[in-house]
């Protein structure tokens, strides 16, 4: 399978292209690994050269982009013109856009009126959260879809339409060759340090079994991929495999899934429930705790925080004492521990984290440099403190190094206390 | 120019592939468009048979990916399997490897010291933040530049090595055809409303001048790109344009650059220094915060938030009437009129923001579906009061759509105010 992501905004480099990770991880996991990923800008002769080297390569094209209303969206005319066929109206696909226009009181216009014509031949698969729908067009056995390119759309109708389409059609009878993935995530080393502490036992890996860093702020995944005719023996190794790992990395490991570590944080605490967090934020300004509440239900255990970005709201609102903003500064472990144990007066919870720290570009000095960030995580019996040094990388970074130190420093004390 | 990304974290879509956007922005304003961008897994066949398709179809090609020191990395190998020339070790490069792992207080490792091998031939531009150098390597014509796929690295290396050395390399005498970008950032209007209102401008632009337009949440991005030899008349036709534009669409334009609107709102708080911004978030859950919190010097304006994730925080620590939590429930205008009014006493702030919404995928009742938003703000003067239906979308994008409606209400007072 080769995807064509179509649009100028991507090769001007204007928007991240997260259609791209997204359709790659659905289709690999369904079992149509992804070959290629092209990108290319709004430009007609392109798309054409760009559909018929990828039907030279691979058998199933996915196209993302350009199927939009307006003018700078021509991918549909350049299906036509490939495979040789008009656009006709097809009356399912008008009577669709009519129920979505008048859902959201809006009257149909020339321009949506459009967005009903497909090419000749094509199945158009219904788009609930817009107009243009999705195209599924096969010819000389190769098999051409094509999907919006705004991401909620493509997303719904990728899972709603093309997956359950393509396992139909394509997954019958069964693979011979088993490809499996396991992901290992590992927080509080860094890369070299993990890649020397894995030396031998990656050198003893059996030919079966591939490994990969993927590393990111504050994270290390460790990707296994095995690859066997005989799924049950591969499926004994690679556990076997993580079984060894598990034993040489310890608590470094977070997850052993696809997930985030606010999600793994939420669990644990879940377990522990009705035990409550609460945060005071410096330096992450807002950072930590949307990552807490991005996670769906955070409210069962998320009370909320204290953003302070002033001393006068540490002194002010979390009582932080004068003498310890003073004497050691607002970047200190006196500071942070008065943010911690105050949060959790405040808002009443048997967990805080507080973080205070100097995410740049400006505010370092010699002996407190830009990344310097402490960090107290307070339970119901402790509190523990920890400095960081993240680093003069940039403050996005530094923000995102702090939260995710501060949410593994919650989850070692979680784990202590279960 | 075309793009090469590597990896097959790519492939197997378990990372977004920021570098390629971040690439393509770069080369496209420094004067080098991309043609496409292509992405494949760490595969030996396949990189050389791209290499090998790229410059059938251009001069120039970037690769980042698979430069690491970890044994999944094979690009260098690739490169030199391509051209065919051997790997060497370079004195200088070691020495820099020696000096960055002094500076960390690493130990020189086997792996590490592989590093300093590159393709003979080729010129090394040093790496200040990783061990791995970007290269350069230029045989028949052919330019190949391979940089390291970790993003920070990647970046200094193309900011202080590449970009320069493209522009003595190659823009000496000047270019013919001027391409020229402009962007209107546009909000709180939907992208089919917008269309229809830009339809006549739009019909009777130019043939020299294209309109692209880009959504994401909240926002709709419009992109003028203009072409001609004539630069001088190419900008005052854009200038024309874009003058009709803004009287067409009025306020709900918020920038003419590319840059976020945070960035347009911390700058209007400037102008009124020292006016002080606080807020407090329910359903944004402290991403509001982290958007005002991004932008560098935000703590000149900005003293903080209260994140009230429960009823009992919205009473206790920002003086909800219980009440109006009663009678009218926490999403409601009277409840985020009570969180704007008291946070900015409680902050002793000039404005305050308070937003209190359903995100979902839990909560929404057929009164207040999923997506429900009110939105207070606060200002020395007066509170404006609004109600959004961002609908059911997903968590993800009511936060997102919360938190930009939330700046531009803040946008729009604090222009009323100039």
């Amino acid at each position: 399978m080769i995807i064509l992501n179509i649009g100028d905004e991507l090769t001007y480099g204007q928007v991240v292209n997260t259609n791209a990770s997204f359709m790659c991880a659905q289709f690999t996991a369904a079992g149509f690994p992804v070959e290629e990923v092209v990108v290319i800008g709004d430009n007609a002769a392109a798309i054409v050269d760009a559909v018929a080297a990828a039907f030279q390569k691979t058998d199933i094209l996915v196209i993302s982009g350009g199927l939009g209303p307006t003018k700078d969206d021509i991918t549909k005319q350049q299906i036509c013109h490939y495979f040789d066929v008009p656009l006709v109206e097809n009356a399912e696909v008008l009577c669709q856009i009519e129920a979505l226009l008048a859902n959201r009181g809006v009257a149909m216009s020339e321009i949506n009126r459009l967005q009903a014509q497909i090419p000749q031949g094509a199945i158009a698969m219904p788009n609930y959260l817009g107009t243009a729908p999705g195209l599924w067009l096969e010819q000389h056995n190769k098999l051409l879809i094509a999907l919006p390119g705004v991401p909620f759309e493509m997303k719904a109708l990728l899972i709603e339409e093309v997956l359950p389409r393509l396992k139909a059609r394509f997954l019958h009878d069964g693979h011979n060759e088993h490809i499996v993935h396991k992901v290992i995530q590992t927080t509080g080393i860094p890369e070299s340090t993990l890649s020397d502490k894995l030396e031998s036992w990656e050198m003893a890996l059996p030919p079966t079994i591939a490994l990969a860093y993927l590393p990111r702020p504050g994270i290390v995944r460790l990707r296994l991929t095995g690859q066997s005719c005989d799924l049950a023996q591969l499926e004994a190794d690679m556990n076997c495999q993580i079984e060894k790992l598990t034993q040489l990395l310890g608590e470094h490991i977070f997850s052993y899934e696809n997930n985030q570590i606010e999600e793994v944080v939420a669990a644990l605490l879940l377990r522990k429930e009705p035990a409550t967090l609460a945060c005071a934020e410096s330096c992450t300004g807002g950072y930590l705790s949307h990552l807490i509440t991005s996670v769906p239900g955070s409210s069962r255990y998320f009370k909320g925080s204290i953003v302070s970005y002033s001393n006068e709201i540490k002194r002010n609102i979390l009582n932080v004492r004068e003498l310890n903003l003073k004497k050691h500064g607002a970047v200190s472990e006196y500071t942070v521990n008065d943010m911690a144990i105050n949060t959790l007066g405040l808002f009443e919870t048997d967990y805080s984290i507080a973080v205070s720290g100097i995410a740049g570009p400006d505010g370092g000095t010699p002996e407190k440099p830009v990344g310097t960030v402490w960090i107290a995580v307070a339970t119901p019996t402790r509190i523990v403190t920890r400095e960081f040094h993240f680093g003069d990388f940039g403050r996005d970074r530094v923000i995102q190094s702090s939260a995710i130190a501060a949410l593994n420093m919650l989850r070692l004390e979680l784990l202590r206390d279960l």
